[in-house]
């Protein structure tokens, strides 16, 4: 039984990683915060530091969440870019850069990407090319932390619970159900892999 | 013969990609201006936007810079993280989406990445990270350029030229001839390829 953080708990993929993890003390946190234990901005350093020093204690930290404005390529604009960048890149990295401090030893990360960086569609550029730098940074960091400390990242498809949302934009892709990524969070923090992509697709 | 656009000219980089591309006509420029034929800052939108409008029409640009700020990555601070971020890859992505806007019908840009991306060392995870999102970049943002632009990425290991700079740092690596990196930017530039990540290694 571990305890872990579960960043993003009331969206989609965090319901979705939520079925994996139900088996740990789970303790929740999101941006608004409402329904969960913590509120938490992983835009902001002082947000993330704050999260930590309240939790105390723990061995895992899940996230599900990232910013990402979605436009053509040739109409996005800078800040559009820098938005995303902040969130789902940025964010991402300051979880791990700030949690490894708090982390206990054997400890675990579990990051978020998405299928998108593989398998372009139109709108989606600053997603895919976040998601591809967070999943080269997971493997390349994953030599770097202490204490026995892990680092995977889930990308995965879309799942069936989003799919009246994201259906129409997603052409030709299969919807997996949600669980399957709840089995991915769970692989990335009972088991002994780290550096990992852990691809889920159908 | 085209007309290239040369940024980082005068580095180890840009004299190798300058040995593939010396068919053409290369307009020269860098951060310092010294020696070139424009002066030019990545990081900054203004600056690009000044560059391509004195410069006038031209058919490729071919970058070799992006400033990198190399640290353990548990020392890293998010304002070393930002530096990297806002040069080596927002910087890149600022050359395309403003430059797709002066430049030629059916030109193309050749981005600059690196081998720490696939090929781990200690200090270079925002080296690696930022090349990673390039690649990842360049590949999906392909089909969006209109007008038959094309794009592709450079993914070299150390040349041989700056052996004797990074040789200590890069134990196990086997440096390259400048000019192989001078055959890919030509590659890039002269081919019809696009979407691809080039990578010159031993």
């Amino acid at each position: 039984m571990k305890k872990i953080i579960l960043i993003g708990a009331s969206g989609k993929i965090g319901q979705a990683a939520l079925s994996g993890l139900e088996h740990h003390e789970v303790v929740t946190a999101s941006y608004s915060g409402r329904g969960c234990d913590y509120q938490v901005d992983i835009g902001s350093e002082a947000s993330i530091k704050q999260l930590f020093e309240s939790v105390g204690s723990f061995d895992a930290v899940a996230n599900t969440v990232g910013l990402c404005e979605y436009a053509d390529f040739v109409d996005m604009s800078e800040n559009q870019w820098m938005t995303t960048i902040l969130s789902k890149m940025m964010g991402q990295i300051n979880l791990v850069r700030i949690g490894q401090k708090y982390i206990n030893d054997g400890g675990s990360f579990s990051l978020i990407t998405g299928i998108l960086s593989s398998k372009a569609i139109p709108m989606a550029i600053a997603d895919a090319t976040t998601s591809g730098a967070i999943d080269t940074f997971v493997k390349c960091v994953a030599y770097e932390l202490p204490r026995g400390i892990r680092i995977n990242s889930i990308n995965p498809t879309v799942i069936e619970e989003a799919w009246d949302v994201y259906g129409e934009m997603m052409s030709g892709f299969h919807p997996v159900p949600g669980l399957m990524v709840g089995k991915a969070f769970a692989r990335s923090v009972d088991g002994f892999i780290t550096g990992e992509v852990i691809t889920v697709d159908a």
